[in-house]
């Protein structure tokens, strides 16, 4: 079937009094003015035809106590976008700019067009768009602010395992922009990106991708290298309230939250030179079921003690698991990772990774220590390199008539 | 809710006797001998939850007698791999080659992982994987059968809107990816170049993406200036068969086509700088429903005749409506494109455009007469680039058991 067999079955949606009355509206205001028609029955889809999706029109709610797009079940597609403050924004303009940026974020998650949005079109669909602003170390000092900056948001120690790039490293401002349609997120980094221009320029953007929507419901995500990642991750609940949001620490970052975001390149030519065997060693876990090698299930725990037949333990020490392993719950780390998948060079030398990005209370008690013991001994360290690396901290959210940063920057 | 709170309700299909006893079979072998397990029943998905959904298991055929990724309905993500023949690569090398790819193809589009897979488990959700297959023009050279290439699969003449960059040009194979999962499609484009290798080299590499499957079902998809693109494309039924597929011309050839892909950049800083009643006189159509300048709906026929108040025609001669138009189906061709959103750059300047796809049975008398009226006068050419170019015969499908270009080159 080519798509114009296909019924338009929302085309009252666009065809409003204001456009079809000879288009004296423009933009994001002719639409707007129509979105009302939404609510009116649609045109009945053909015998056979499916009717419009909820894939599309799923919302994700942008106002709350909290930012969305932590503790949000991962949508598929994300980019992350980070800024260089312009020398000149201080803390009134970057208000403006928080102003404005939560106003377009509000507008778009909810399926309604930013207010100078020049493709009003692209605006419609949230597909679960999230919008999450996080505040990096230059960004305190820009608004005189540096004694109210958390401690742990400062570039992190350098590991022996890094071979940073700046074009992937730092920023002062993040948006993390998810969604379970590239082309929401393509026009939402859009939109956000045209509106900060008076105050900062872009740092990077790192645009990365999970299992579509629907594709495999209720399974932890696999990286490209086959490997499921998130099953350590903290359970709903206490386990999660207890890792990821600020309890107390400074007044303004109260139910906020810190991020980290690490470029990890991954060496798919070597990995794919080693035996299974030896990647279930590397890894600690079964490839098939993400089962630690100890157990059968993916949650199972592992047991570090057993040993095998040879008198070694069967999870190695070395292993990622052992390395990364966490007991206690307010030591976890949210890990929210998206994949990418660049263009590979004329040999064939693939540009794959991952783009690491843990949530945590405190980057300095929770996320460190991991990082540490990683970079001291994980054998998986073979084929992986943090080519990138960011902190941020997530403000609160705000309430409908606020903006993101309010409590630090008003 | 995180990932780990959710039941891995196919455990069962990688837990199978083989891998639970030992390990001793590896890679693909192993996940292939305990595939049959998909079919017992799975684990109850605990009350609530999402069963496994249709869209990852969701498949196409892949043997036929013409390829599929052609008139199938365009999958959400696509990467084309274009590859450059090492010097050596002669007709019985090039029967080998694809052999093996068309072996990759036959086995990862129908959720089975490739031979030599390295990643099994990222082999097994198709989400109506294609891999279609093209010939460009140094392919026939190579075989040493120039005598049997289509004569319009050569280099498309120049045009003066042309500013091709060798980069995105050219290529004497292309292998076209397309997937509702990107995961899916980085999987298979690893997979099938890394079994290239000892053949060819990778000449370049485009990926895009239209909307998500299932976020607006029955829609024609929008490109990143919000314009609906595919509206002209022709009718299922005797219209599409007749665009596309070759009938006779060269034996090989017959059920076959030929693609033209061309990389358009669009520049959105002009683009948004242009109010909305100048994009729709540009484009011919409304913005938001599609429709001709002259109707009310996205399928309605332009009149190209009717006059404005101001006595000029309502759809302006300039217009990309009517520069393209074409109201015989032997002409049309069927437009497959892409989206593209690239890193932009430090000011914000995005680098966005169209992976321009067409399928039709004959490049010279089919697309070649639509392009040299854009290119002679097409308002949109003031917003948009050609920077790449490529062209290739598409040929026929093939048996089980058959392999892609048998017909040409067996």
């Amino acid at each position: 079937m080519t798509p114009s067999s296909r019924p338009v079955s929302r085309r009252g949606l666009l065809t409003g009094g204001a456009l079809a009355a000879g288009g004296t509206l423009v933009g994001a205001a002719a639409v707007a003015a129509t979105r009302g028609d939404a609510s009116a029955p649609a045109s009945t889809p053909a015998p056979g035809r499916v009717p419009v999706a909820a894939l599309g029109e799923a919302i994700e709610p942008f106002h709350g106590e909290r930012q969305a797009g932590v503790a949000t079940e991962p949508q598929a597609h994300a980019a992350f976008v980070a800024f260089t403050l312009r020398p000149d924004t201080d803390r009134a303009a970057l208000g403006r700019l928080l102003r404005l940026l939560s106003d377009d974020a509000a507008r778009l998650t909810q399926g309604r067009p930013a207010l100078a949005d020049t493709e009003p079109e692209l605006g419609l669909l949230p597909a679960r768009l999230t919008v999450t602003f996080g505040f990096g170390p230059g960004l305190y000092a820009a608004a005189g602010l540096d004694e109210r900056r958390p401690p742990s948001v400062v570039d992190l120690p350098p590991f022996s395992i890094d071979r940073l790039r700046p074009a992937w490293s730092g920023g002062d401002l993040l948006v993390q922009i998810c969604a379970d349609d590239p082309i929401t997120v393509a026009h939402t980094q859009r939109v956000l990106i045209k509106d900060s221009r008076p105050f900062a320029t872009v740092r990077w953007v790192q645009q990365g991708f999970r299992r579509a929507a629907g594709a495999e419901p209720g399974r932890t995500q696999r990286n490209l290298f086959g490997q499921l990642d998130g099953t350590a991750n903290p359970k709903p609940g206490t386990p999660l309230e207890t890792a990821v949001w600020v309890p107390a620490g400074p007044d303004w970052l109260r139910h906020g939250s810190t991020l980290v975001v690490r470029r990890i390149s991954m060496n798919l030519e070597t990995w794919d030179l080693l035996g299974r065997t030896d990647r279930e060693l590397a890894i600690g876990r079964r490839l098939g079921t993400g089962a630690p090698l100890t157990g059968d299930a993916e949650h199972d725990e592992p047991d570090f003690a057993a040993l095998g037949p040879d008198g070694l333990t069967v999870i190695p020490d070395f292993s990622h698991l052992t390395r990364a392993h966490v007991t206690d719950d307010r030591f976890r780390i949210l890990r929210r990772p998206y994949n990418y998948d660049g263009v590979p060079t004329a040999d064939g030398t693939a540009d794959s990774g991952l783009i690491f990005a843990s949530y945590q209370a405190d980057i300095a008690t929770q996320f460190l220590p991991i990082q540490r013991r990683l970079a001291e001994r994980d054998l998986l360290n073979e084929w992986v390199t943090p080519i990138g690396s960011a902190v941020f901290a997530v403000p609160p959210g705000c309430p409908e008539g606020g903006w993101v940063g309010q409590q630090l920057l008003d």
